[in-house]
C-alpha cells in the first residue's frame, strides 16, 4: 500500500459502469480532487451473485485501488455496499464511503410518512440492508422492498424511456405504490437513467431519492472532516476496466455525461 | 489431463445455465452417457463481454473439465461456439462439439426460400458466426441477424411469458420480419424458453430452429463415429458452478425441465 497525500486520488469501486454516475456527482461536487475508477467489467453484474463472490470481488478491487495510492474508497456500486462495506470499512486503512447510508439520510429528510419504498438488485435487496439503515434511525418507520433485475439490462440496451421500461416499472412498482409509499429510494447506480420513466410511473406525489447525489455531497464531507482536500488542479480521471466489450464507450459516455478517457484494461485475480 | 475411457463422462460447458437446455436434449438423447456440466455462474453473462475475456473464459473452463477426464466437450453456449470453438477444438485433444453448425444444418434443411434470420446475444451477432456458417453452405442465401440482450435478463426473471416479453421481442424481430426471413435460428441456449412468445410473435408460417436440440443429435452421431459410446448405467450429472447465488435453483430447475442435483463449487482462477 503506498502512504496517501493531499493529492492522492479517490478511489471509486463498481461492478461495471453504474458507478460512473456517482463519478459524475463527485466531478460536480469536488472537481479538484483526482479520481480513479474501476469497474468490474469482467464479471459484471455483481446483483444477481451470491453473498460470498461479491465479498470476494469486493476484496480484490479493494487491494487493487489500495495499490494505487487512494485516500479513501467509494463503493459506488448498492451491491457492495450493501454486502461487504462494514467488512472492508475495518481494515482497510483508508475511509470507505458506501452508497447506502447518504440514500437512507436523504430518504429521512424528505419523507413526509415515514413509509420508504427501495428498489434495488436482487442481492441488495436481499441484504436487507436500506430496511435496517433506515429502522436503525427511525425504527417506528415502514419499509417496503423490491428487486428489479431487468432495470439494469434495460439501462445497459439503452431502453430507459421506452414503453417495455414503462411496463416493466409499473409491474415492479405495483406492490410499492399500494402500500403508499411516500418516497422510493433508487437503490442501483443504474436507476437515475430511468428517473424520468420512474416519475411517470409513481406520479409527482412521491419523492425519488439519488443516492449518487447523496453519496457526493457524503465525501465532500469526509474529506473536510479528516482527510485533506486536494489543493488541485485534479488530474484527469483514470478508469481501469477488467474487460473492455465493443458496446462499452456508448454505456459508459451515457452514465458519465460526458466522454470517458484515460481507459485501461485491469486484472484483479493473479 | 486424464485419458478418457468408454466410460469417462461427456463434458458440457457454459457461461451460466442455460446450457441445462442442451443437457436437457442429451439426457433423453443419450441416457446412458454420464454427464459433467461447467456453468461459469460468478462472471455470467459472457454475450456482452469482449471477444479477448470470453476466450480467455473459455479456456480456463475447457482446463477444468479435461481435469475431470471428459471424453468429449459440448460448448453448450453460443457465445463461446462463436469466439472460440476452432482454436479450442485444435488443441484440445478430445473432440469438441459447438452449438453453431448443429443449428445452421437444420436451419439449411427446414428453410424454404433460403432467408435465415439469426438471434443471440451481442457477441455472438457480433462474431457473424451464424452468417459465415450458413453461407459456407449456402453463398446464395441470406443472412439476417439481431443481438437481443434483454432476452437472457427476461428468461433468468421468469418473464418469458409475459407482454413485456412479447413487446421486447416485436421491437427486436420487427427488422427480421421486414427482410421476410423464412425461418428463424434461436441462436442463445437461454432462447427455447422463449419459443411460445416468439411463436406469437412472427406467426406460424416460419420455422424455428432450436440449436439444443440438434446439438444432442451431433453429439450422437459423434460417439457413433469417434468415441465409443458408454455401455452404461450413466452416473448421475455432477453439476460444477463458479457462483451459487440464491436464485440458483427456481432457474436451473426451470432449464433443465427436472431438479439439478450434486451441485458443487468449482473455481476456474488459479
Amino acid at each position: 500500500m503506498i502512504e496517501p497525500t493531499l493529492s492522492s486520488p479517490i478511489g471509486v469501486f463498481d461492478s461495471g459502469l453504474g458507478g460512473l454516475t456517482v463519478v459524475r456527482s463527485l466531478l460536480e461536487d469536488l472537481p479538484q480532487e483526482s479520481l480513479i475508477y474501476l469497474g468490474d467489467t469482467a464479471r459484471v453484474p455483481y446483483g444477481t451473485k451470491s453473498r460470498e463472490a461479491i465479498f470476494r470481488f469486493a476484496e480484490e478491487g479493494s487491494a487493487f485501488l489500495l495499490g494505487k495510492g487512494i485516500k479513501l474508497m467509494v463503493l459506488a456500486c448498492n451491491t457492495m455496499s450493501a454486502t461487504a462495506l462494514p467488512e472492508l470499512a475495518a481494515r482497510l486503512g483508508v475511509p470507505v464511503v458506501g452508497v447506502i447510508d447518504p440514500g437512507v439520510e436523504e430518504a429521512i429528510r424528505v419523507s413526509t410518512g415515514g413509509r420508504i419504498g427501495v428498489i434495488g438488485t436482487a442481492a441488495t435487496i436481499g441484504s436487507q440492508a436500506y430496511r435496517r439503515s433506515i429502522q436503525a434511525r427511525k425504527p417506528e418507520w415502514l419499509v417496503f422492498s423490491q428487486a428489479c433485475p431487468l432495470f439494469v439490462p434495460l439501462v445497459e440496451e439503452g431502453w430507459e424511456e421506452t414503453e417495455v421500461a414503462a411496463m416493466t416499472a409499473r409491474h415492479y412498482l405495483a406492490p410499492l405504490l399500494a402500500q403508499g409509499i411516500d418516497t422510493l429510494v433508487l437503490g442501483c447506480t443504474h436507476y437515475p437513467l430511468l428517473l424520468p420513466t420512474l416519475r411517470r410511473v409513481v406520479g409527482s406525489d412521491i419523492r425519488i431519492v439519488d443516492s449518487a447525489t447523496q453519496t457526493s455531497r457524503e465525501v465532500k464531507n469526509l474529506l473536510a472532516r479528516t482527510v485533506p482536500e486536494n489543493p488541485g488542479p485534479a488530474s484527469p480521471m483514470r478508469c481501469y476496466l477488467t474487460d473492455i466489450p465493443p458496446s462499452f464507450i456508448g454505456v459508459a459516455d451515457r452514465f458519465l455525461g460526458r466522454p470517458v478517457t484515460h481507459v485501461e484494461r485491469a486484472s484483479l485475480t493473479p
